[in-house]
């Protein structure tokens, strides 16, 4: 089957919402998590984390529209400090209802069930049941005019989880940290490695080493 | 363990890119086809695709910088259309080849064994063995100073796939599709559904309904 822009766009808007959404693969959907100057703490789900750069190390988010998604991106631009908490197995639908739209004053925190966690003197919380976490300081707010939604770029400050998580190279199992992805607007995933593959060079083929 | 900053700028290049590149979480990881101005086919792997939105049908991936990844960049500005494939297990090492740093006249598709497929009058070739594709017009390019990469944003102008992964709501059921995802720069994963729930309101709890 082929859809073309015409057959799209005349669907009713939450169909095509969940097509458009799904086309793009499976995401890094994480637990975002910043203060106010107040210190109130704010916690929203967002599956667009992508990987902008490891040396500075840079991670990027995409942002809705200021109106559709108000307090993440107005505590991180008053605060410039704001952590990213990987999803686990026991606690997905806690992470799904903190899409909910409450108002500035509710914590999120408290309506679905997870626990603050402070480090040293970062000032908004991370999420304590998450064993995959890392702060960032802000670094660029980048607007994308084509639909008013905005490309947010931190570096990462700190990080933390278990040791055991990091091979001898440097990566991160994070199948063995059991952590979750997603596609579309409401759909989790667990993983099942596939392997590890050598570096690629022409005139080779790459080996699965792991 | 908290790892800081300058922990992190401490480590082997190598090692910091495989612990900041699997960090952030599963990924999106796909193949992008290009044409330059001849027609002469260029096929790279590209783990950064990101749902921007979807009305209008949006969808970015971050391209690093000109000099370590220049031919599908220049063919995109040159032809304006480029198309995005999923990757899937009985062609991951093949997927994983076209990252290998092949002269522009060498076609990665020859080099990696994947088979062009042009569809209507689309300039830049499809990967035949994918089962998910989509064709993109560019819309913007927007460079990150921050580290010389490039945020490219394109328009969805045609969907290929299979009907029966389209579930009732529009989903796209990508686990049904084999659609394979990655995370840091060599590592591959086959999914397991772990659900989709309800949309979130405040005042209630979201409900796994597949």
């Amino acid at each position: 089957m082929h859809y073309t822009p015409s057959i799209i766009e005349s669907w009713e808007r939450f169909y095509r919402a969940n097509f458009i959404n799904s086309l793009t693969g499976f995401k890094s959907v994480s637990l975002i998590g910043t203060a106010d100057v107040n210190g109130h703490a704010n916690l929203g789900v967002f599956s667009s984390i992508v990987h902008i750069g490891s040396d500075p190390a840079l991670v990027g988010y995409i942002n809705r529209p200021r109106k559709a998604a108000p307090h993440t991106l107005a505590n991180i631009q008053a605060t410039g400090v704001y952590t990213i908490n990987h999803i686990h197995p026991s606690f997905i639908s806690n992470a799904h209802q903190s899409s909910a739209k409450y108002p500035a004053e509710v914590s999120e925190f408290d309506e679905v069930g997870l626990t603050r966690e402070y480090i040293e003197t970062i000032v908004p919380p991370f999420v304590k049941e998450s064993k995959v976490k890392y702060a960032l300081s802000l670094q660029e707010i980048i607007p994308i005019a084509l639909n008013e939604t905005f490309l947010v770029i931190g570096k990462i400050e700190m990080v933390k989880l278990e040791d055991n998580f990091v091979t001898e190279d440097g990566f991160i199992d994070l199948h063995l940290a059991e952590t979750i992805c997603s596609n579309g607007i409401d759909s989790y995933y667990h993983t099942q490695p596939a392997g590890r593959f050598t570096y690629a060079k022409p005139g080779s083929r790459p080996v699965k080493f792991q």
